[in-house]
């Protein structure tokens, strides 16, 4: 879907206030998920963007684009002749998005347009992502009903003597049937997660090399998370944490089955969890620190004697939330550092777990929306209790 | 799986010959890929080789390792001190993989490596790996069996009426049953996919914005690629492309399927895509430029008067074939202007496809092995001819 030409001109002001904060003139922008933010849809080639709101696409791929506002290119060295007139003029200052843009793509660019100087652009485009439109909330919630909906479902995808990637490929299965794109668009190189994470008892206390909430071994050293073949046995907790992304938004939800009945320090941790996402859900409104939201969740934690168990036990996680939309990893940060100050229109999951030993994980995830409103309005709306697996 | 001594002592080797003659005293390595190539696992954190062939993993998670050569550590900045003695002795020069390393990384690393001057590592890098191990054989090899093992389900997972994404979730489910790790890694930002390309009909003649040698619209703008909803109907092929990943490396295959009959000149240009495969696995030989395989395919092509579908219709790719292993776009390349030779080694697959307008996309897809035995070798050995889908 091309954006509508009010839309686009809304989240290019988003992104034009940061940059000129930041002293940038006019930004090249190569990352598939900011092409995509900034224009609806993704292209192989650049887009640049000026200080004053004037916009160009530079299409390498594919070679017939519907839409205005493109030039077809062999290669970024012929930009600078094929630009639309005024684009670079005034112009001294370069930005590109350092955080993902690669040493090689940048000496590249850098050839290109030596006579501006580099500046990181990342910031702002975090900045103008961090506040999501109307529509791109709209899109975030429509993925929200449709993972909610398949969730409903894994009750009863479960078949006795099942291993827990038995039961990921079924639910697997009925994400794609609903809709599911499958991709997993994560920024950087800190996470590799296909499908989702289903974490069957003690395998939730593996740790893993990625900055997930949650761990688990996996079924193979190239891709160590998630999943490792364990039957899912009578004691045993069930988490799934699936893949959402129904629309080029995701939403991010996890919830917690038992096989047969869970130990009572589980069953009250995941009590514990519901309530700090109840609380923080109330908490998260316009003005307030992320910072505030983890200390909260972490004194409730405290105060129920379970810090042991809080966001992993062998290996705990640094932060209990994180922003979304695009991509898994946005802003805000819901950490104990984080300097992210909430906005209405932020979309963050909140997933405050515990890893219960001879148990499992436990605890639920959901995806807010910060509103002027009132109280954050959760957009995966599956039951919070832990429900069980067999009928 | 650690590797053993040996194993790890010969890619160090392989790696450190072409560094030497890139005048690169020690590289830092960062890259998923490359650490799964020089330890059998993924972590995160950092690899340290110099040139004398010692090598050091600087791990920031997980937090618990087995294994010899490695520290724990919580960021790079703590490298230096925690650095075994010798390691970084009488180097100058600091090699990083500039194609895959961001730009913020890489201010980091030289912000803690300030006396050293940088080198792109990117080709040391590809040079190393193209040449494969047995080891690394015998695990293409594996996942050779396993992905042809599902290819045969296809023909039954076919219901009439069916379209392409409802194939395709079947396929994947077949896949994941299978122990299909379903990551498909990717070098760079120019290819996104998740887990294969079903082409069906027409749609093989959308172009999509990826590097990749067909095309599909896809179901959303955020992944244009591949299947898009189109009904399997009399007449259509169905090109099937799906991820071969099952021990961490890949194997590569494709192979056409058949609603009904087919029009006579997708049949022959299928019957062609085979002559050529089997020709220059012939001719894939040490010693031979990655070139004149192209050469020839293109020769074959034009004598049989079919230039103006191969490789695509209304967008063309310009390879016919690819390097791969742990990712799926290694050295060598097959193409025009390649200058890649052929080595003992190298495996490759082979992609000599065709877009028939009407039809949809025609021919196969093989992954071979050089070898200094005779012709190279296929690992992926489903039947080549188009098979049809319904009984």
């Amino acid at each position: 879907m091309l954006l509508s030409p009010e839309e686009s001109a809304l989240r290019l002001a988003r992104l034009t206030a940061p940059m000129t904060a930041a002293g940038i003139d006019i930004a090249l922008i190569q990352d598939n998920a900011t092409k995509f933010y900034l224009t609806g849809r993704v292209f192989s080639g650049h887009i640049a963007v000026n200080c004053r709101g004037m916009m160009h696409c530079f299409v390498r791929r594919p070679n017939h684009l519907d839409g205005p506002l493109h030039t077809s290119v062999r290669k970024p060295e012929e930009i600078p002749a094929k630009a639309p007139a005024g684009l670079f003029d005034g112009c001294s200052t370069l930005g590109m998005e350092f955080s993902t843009l690669s040493v090689s793509d940048f000496n590249r660019l850098m050839a290109i347009f030596p006579d501006l100087r580099p500046i990181d652009l990342s910031s702002a485009i975090r900045e103008a992502r961090r506040v999501k439109t109307l529509q791109e909330i709209s899109l975030i919630a429509r993925s929200g009903v449709l993972q909610t909906e398949v969730y409903a479902l894994i009750p009863s995808l479960y078949r006795p003597g099942m291993n827990d990637m038995e039961l990921q490929i079924e639910i697997e299965r009925q994400l794609r049937l609903k809709g599911c794109l499958g991709q997993f668009r994560i920024s950087g190189d800190s996470m590799e997660l296909f499908m989702g994470n289903i974490l069957v008892g003690d395998n939730a206390d593996s740790p893993t090399p990625y900055d997930f909430a949650m761990g688990g071994a996996g079924i193979s050293p190239s891709l160590p998370v998630g999943a490792n073949g364990t039957v899912i046995a009578p004691g045993d907790s069930v988490m799934v944490d699936a893949n959402g992304n129904f629309t080029g938004y995701m939403t991010d939800m996890t919830r917690t089955f038992a096989c047969g009945t869970l130990a009572p320090l589980a069953l009250k941790a995941h009590d514990v969890s519901i309530e700090i996402c109840h609380t923080l859900a109330d908490m998260a409104r316009p003005g307030i620190k992320a910072s505030a939201l983890y200390e909260t969740a972490a004194g409730i934690v405290k105060h129920a004697g379970l810090e042991e168990y809080f966001m992993g036990h062998r290996q705990k996680a640094g932060f209990i939330g994180h922003g979304l939309g695009i991509e898994i990893n946005e802003s805000p940060v819901i950490a104990p550092r984080s300097r992210d100050i909430l906005e209405e229109g932020n979309v963050f999951a909140l997933e405050p777990k515990f890893v219960i030993p001879g148990t499992g994980a436990v605890g639920i995830e959901n995806t807010y929306c910060v509103s002027n409103q009132g109280a954050a309005l959760p957009l995966t709306m599956a039951p919070e209790e832990i429900l069980p697996l067999h009928s």
